[in-house]
C-alpha cells in the first residue's frame, strides 16, 4: 500500500526502532549492530524484505510462514513458524511494540490533529460547484461536475472522482472517492479507528495509517461514520448502499452492490463479500467472513463467518426460518 | 398532496411518459396514440382523473378496485382488481417503471443537490433571532420568536412555526415544521429516504417527491434524522418527542403524544398510533402497524404489526410478561 | 454542587416557591406563612438546610431519613420517612412539582437556547489552536497546547484543559473537560436530557441544571452524544474511551478506563464502574448499577444491576457462557 495520507520519518535501522522499547524486547535474532535500514512497517502479507512486520495471532500462520519481511515481531512461540531468514523480535506486548514502533515510522497519525491550512473556496477547482464555507485542504483533487454542500470540509490530499455529490457538514479525510459517489449530510469518513492498547490511566493509542477507499457509484448515509485502516484500507465497494446513521469500523472491507440500511454497525476487520443485504440495526462483530449474496435481518448480531447465500436473523444470527419456527 | 418543494415538469401523455421506457411496457390498454395530459404521480388513494398512479403489491388490493387514476402502472395478473375504465400498464419491474415516471415529473427529486442560493442571514426575518452563519435559502418562513443557532441550514421553500428552537448544525429541507417544535443541535430532516431499485453496477434511485411534516409542540432530538417520504409525508405528531439518535425512515407517520427514546429506528412507510412509547435502542420494521397506548421495551425488534394497548418486549417483539417470564 | 453553568433566581420562600403550583399541593406541613428563604433545589443527599429537595421513590428511603433538607416535595405516605423538622409538602405529581420549583430557581435550564454572543475567534486564547470558523462563548477557559477544529461550537461558561484535541463540527456547552482529553469530530457535548413530565398536548419540560464532566486522558467519538445531567452531573471517567455514536443520557457516571464500542446506549441515572468494557450497540438500561470489570459482549441488552467481574451477553444479558451454551 503507498501512503498518499500520512509521512513516513523513516528509514530507521532496527536498533534505531527499537531503542526507546528495548526493554520490551526479550530476544531477539539476528545481530544487534545490524545496520540495515528498514523502511515500512506492513502487514505479513505486504511486507517486502525492506520492511517490518508483526505476528501476534497464530490465526495468521500461514501467512506468516511465507513473509518476506526483514523482521517480524512477535513472540518466542511463534519463532519456528516464521522464515528462517527473518529477523525475530520476541516482546510481551507484540500490538503495543508494533504500535510504538508504526508511530515511530509515522508520527502523525496518532491523533487526527485537524488540517489547519483549509482554505474557504478554491479558485482551483473549475466544474466543481461549491456550497458556503466550504474547507478545502492542500493538495486536494475534485473531479468534474462534483458538487459539495455547505460547511463541508475536505482534508489535506483527499481525491475525489467526477459526478459526485458531497452534502453539507460532511468531514473527508484520508480518503479515496471514486467517480460518482454520493456522500450524504453530516458523515464522517476517514477519521482514525476505535483502535489502542488499552493501559490503566493512558491508553496507548494506535496509529491508524491506513485510508478510506469508497468505489464508484455507491452512496453513504446522513451521519454515518466510516474510519480508516490501521494498517490498511477500508473499502466500502462498487454501487454499494449506505442508509443514514451506519459505523463502519477500521480495515473492514465491503463488497460490490451491497445494501446497509439504518444504524447498522460493523466491526473492525470484517470483510462483507458482494450482494449482501443488512437489515437495519444489525451488528456484525469484528475479524468475520461474511459471503456473497448473504441476507442479514434487521437488528440480528452476527457473531460467527457467515456462508454465501446465508439467511440469518436473531442473536447470535442463526438460520432465518428455524429462527421464526423457534419464535413463534 | 400539493408539493411545495419539487417542481412538477408535466403534463405528459402517457405515451410521452413511457417513450424512453417502452421496453419495459408489454401490455397497455387504451389507444398508443392517446394524448390524453398527464398531471401527477400520486399513490392508488390519491390519485385522481388526471393522474397516473402504481399498483405493486396484492396487499393494497382493496384500494386499487376504488382508485380513480386515469392510468396505472401494474402487472397482467393484477389488471382485473382495478378499475374498468382506468388504463392499464403492465411491466416487469413496476416500482422500477414508477420511478422512472415519477422522476419524469420530478426530475430534481432524484438526489439531494444543495441549495446553492443560500444567504448567510436575511433582513427579510423580523423577531427571528439567527446564530452564527446560518444559511437560508428562497422562499422560506419562519415564524415569530423564532431562534435558530449557529451553522444551521434551512434550504428552499421550508417553513417553520411560531416559537420553534432550532438548533446548531441542524439542515432542514423539504420540511413544515409547526409551531413550538424544538429541533435540537445536528438532525437532519427532509433528506430522501433510502429508497431505490437494486440493479447491479448502478442502482436507480427512486425519487422521493414528498415531504417532512413536524407538527406542534413535538421535539427532534440531537444527530437524529428523519427523511423525507417518497410519494407521501413522513409525519411526526403533535407533542411527540424523540431523544437522540434516533432514525425515521420515509413515509413514516407517527402520531401524538409518543415518546420515542434514544437510538430507536423506524423503517419505512411505518405507521404508529397515539401515545405510544418506545425504549432506546428499539426497531420497528417498514410496513408495519403500531396502534395506540402501545409500549415497546428498549432494545426490542418489531417485525409485526401490534393492537392499542400492547405492551411487547424482545426479538421478535412478544407480549411483555412471557419474554420475561421465559427469559428468567 | 456548585452551578457554574446557570443562573440560580432565588432564594424564594416556600410560599413564594409554590404559590403558582399551591392547587397542586394538598397538604403542608409547617406554617404557611413561614417566610425562610430556601436557596436552591437538590437531590436528598446534597440538600443543605438552605436547600429544598424531592423524596418521589422508595428505593431512596435510606438517603431519605438522613436528609438535611430544610423541606421536601414527596407524598404523604413518605411523610414518616423523612426527618422530623423537614418541612414536608406532599402533592399529586412530585415529579412535575419539583420540576416547576427547579424551573423558578433556573430559568434559563428549560431550553438549550443557544449563545448567541459567540465570538468567531478570540485573542484571549494564547497557546489554544483555532480552526476556521470556531464560535467561543463568554467566560470559556481553554488549557495550554489545546487544539479546537473548524466549525465547532463552546458555549458560554465552558472549561477545557490542556492538550486537548477537539475535532470539527463539535458542540460543547454546560462541560467541564480535563486535561488531554480527545472529542472527535461531530459530538455534542452538555446539550439537556430526554427528560420531561408527559403530559397530552404539551409536556412539561424537566430543567437540566447539571454539567458534564470528561475527567483527563479520556477520548469521545465521532457524532456521540453526552447529555447534561438534571440535578446531578454526567461524568465520563479518566482514561475511558468511547467510540462512534455512542449515547450517553443524563445523570449517567462511568468510571475510570472504560472501554465503550460503537453505538452503545446508556440510559438515564445508570452508574457504571472502572475497568468496564461495553460492545458495540449494547444498551443498557436506566437507574442500574453496573459494577467494576465487567465485560458485556456487543448487541446485549442489561436491564439489571451487574456485579463486579460480570460477564455478560444477550438480552436480557446473562452470564456469557449460559448465553452461548443456550444458543449453540
Amino acid at each position: 500500500m503507498n501512503n498518499p495520507f500520512f509521512v513516513n520519518f523513516g528509514p530507521f535501522s532496527i536498533s534505531n526502532l527499537l531503542e526507546s522499547n528495548i526493554k520490551y524486547v526479550p530476544s531477539l535474532t539476528g545481530s544487534s549492530d545490524d545496520d540495515t535500514l528498514i523502511y515500512d512497517v506492513k502487514n505479513l502479507q505486504e511486507a517486502t524484505s525492506k520492511d517490518i512486520t508483526f505476528f501476534h495471532s497464530i490465526k495468521y500462520k500461514d501467512l506468516a510462514i511465507k513473509t518476506t519481511a526483514y523482521a517480524c515481531i512477535t513472540k518466542k512461540e511463534f519463532f519456528n513458524l516464521l522464515p528462517k531468514n527473518c529477523i525475530k523480535i520476541s516482546c510481551d506486548n507484540i500490538l503495543l511494540l508494533t504500535a510504538m514502533v508504526t508511530a515511530k515510522f509515522y508520527p502523525n497519525s496518532l491523533t487526527d490533529d485537524n488540517n489547519y491550512d483549509l482554505v474557504d473556496s478554491s479558485e482551483k477547482f473549475k466544474n466543481v460547484i461549491f456550497g458556503k464555507n466550504t474547507l478545502v485542504g492542500l493538495n486536494v483533487n475534485i473531479g468534474k461536475n462534483t458538487k459539495i454542500g455547505h460547511n463541508t470540509i475536505i482534508e489535506n490530499n483527499v481525491r475525489i472522482g467526477n459526478n459526485c455529490l458531497i452534502g453539507s457538514n460532511v468531514i473527508l479525510k484520508n480518503s479515496i472517492i471514486e467517480d460518482n459517489v454520493h456522500i450524504l449530510d453530516g458523515a464522517v469518513v476517514g477519521k482514525k479507528g476505535f483502535g489502542f492498547i488499552p493501559k490503566n490511566f493512558k491508553n496507548f493509542r494506535y496509529p491508524h495509517i491506513g485510508y478510506v477507499l469508497i468505489k464508484k457509484n455507491s452512496e453513504i448515509g446522513c451521519g454515518s461514520t466510516i474510519d480508516r485502516g490501521s494498517l490498511s484500507v477500508t473499502i466500502i465497494g462498487e454501487n454499494t448502499y449506505l442508509d443514514n446513521q451506519v459505523h463502519i469500523a477500521h480495515n473492514v472491507k465491503i463488497g460490490n452492490n451491497c445494501i446497509i440500511a439504518g444504524q447498522v454497525g460493523i466491526a473492525g476487520s470484517t470483510i462483507i463479500g458482494n450482494n449482501t443485504k443488512i437489515g437495519g440495526q444489525a451488528g456484525i462483530s469484528g475479524h468475520l467472513k461474511v459471503g456473497n449474496n448473504v441476507e442479514i435481518a434487521g437488528a440480528s448480531g452476527v457473531i460467527n463467518d457467515l456462508d454465501d447465500n446465508s439467511k440469518v436473523m436473531g442473536y447470535p444470527a442463526t438460520n432465518i426460518r428455524k429462527f421464526l419456527k423457534d419464535n413463534k
